[in-house]
């Protein structure tokens, strides 16, 4: 009664076992408690390494050396599995908001200063292109993370900004510096591409200044 | 002696056959003058549909009518089927030097006023977005895309406009309005999404403005 054997009945070319009730909570207890932690991030490297289109519950659960009726129990769908990795990949991009509180003279170059310390690690990087690719494939996709951002980011970005429309304008702001993430760092065009951070800072700090004060 | 011959050896299945010497000239007299405009707009249709990493030479053989040796014969690899195929694609927002030519007080709103001509029409924006998804996902197609910009446009883009570094300032603008064409077409957030192109525009204005003519 391990993994194993649960693993055998959805061995490649059979579909996924489909949600059987009862089953999910004994499985759970024997898979001990760090089951949960292993599912998310075998989940992250999934859909990081396949994009969204290409991952499946039973790739995830099998990467985790669980039964999908697990994975299912834990998250819900793909769909909700998806939220779930993403979630925590997103979130130093989501802290956005603190480097934009009080405002203030130096608040446009505080948000690219922001954005270019997550985007310049790689670390931090390659899995917030993997969502792009996602978003950018798969429309399931793109709406997970339009609510994740719309939820966790804009409300509390509005808050802080004393304009009209801060919504608007905060997107205006992100849409410049994710455009500029796209040439930098997907399509790779110089010179912007091999531009050093501090001359792109300093060329698209008084743009997101305006965006983010100027009434 | 005709197409059904020559389709019927590379059927599903079968790899695609090698380049033959002799062989794509004979086919190509066979097929027939409207065999390159055939192979061209079913390989548009292909990389759209698909993407780069699912389209074939062999599928887009498939689709035209036509052996893929003489898909070969007159494009290459898939790499420059690709760049064939993308070129008319990208054409018109290529033409955007046109729209900076001469400069001028209302130089960054004609371009941003340019882009959302290209972007509002779904018949030039659905292409340009399935060239997008092809570069996100894929090395080759980016390098494919970033050879024909640079190529084609930020050359050209360069000799109008009296600013130290010319290719960077444009850079900046265009990576501006490509990161609002992403929350708008893509991610779909609002209110940029839903936004009256005319609000976007007479917001984006000054900041295209100000790279492409602040010395």
């Amino acid at each position: 009664m391990s993994a194993g054997r649960d693993e055998a009945s959805s061995g490649p070319g059979t579909p996924a076992p489909a949600r059987r009730r009862g089953r999910p909570a004994r499985a759970a207890a024997e898979e001990g408690p760090g089951a949960r932690e292993r599912i998310l991030a075998a989940a992250r490297t999934e859909f990081a390494a396949r994009g969204y289109d290409k991952t499946s519950v039973r790739g995830i659960a099998k990467a985790a050396g669980v039964d999908a009726a697990l994975v299912h129990h834990y998250f819900g769908t793909k769909e909700q599995v998806f939220a779930a990795a993403i979630e925590l990949t997103v979130a130093p991009a989501l802290t956005m908001p603190d480097a934009l509180a009080g405002g203030g003279a130096d608040v446009g170059e505080r948000m690219a200063r922001f954005m270019f310390g997550v985007w310049e690690n790689p670390v931090s990087r390659q899995p917030l292109l993997a969502i792009m690719r996602s978003a950018l494939t798969n429309e399931t996709a793109a709406a997970v993370l339009r609510g994740l951002i719309e939820r966790r980011m804009l409300q509390r970005v509005a808050g802080e900004l004393d304009v009209p429309d801060p919504e608007f304008r905060v997107q205006m702001a992100a849409g410049h510096l994710i455009g500029i993430a796209m040439l930098r760092y997907v399509i790779k065009m110089d010179p912007v591409a091999s531009a050093d951070p501090e001359e792109i800072i300093a060329m698209v700090a008084p743009a997101l200044q305006r965006y983010l004060t100027q009434p």
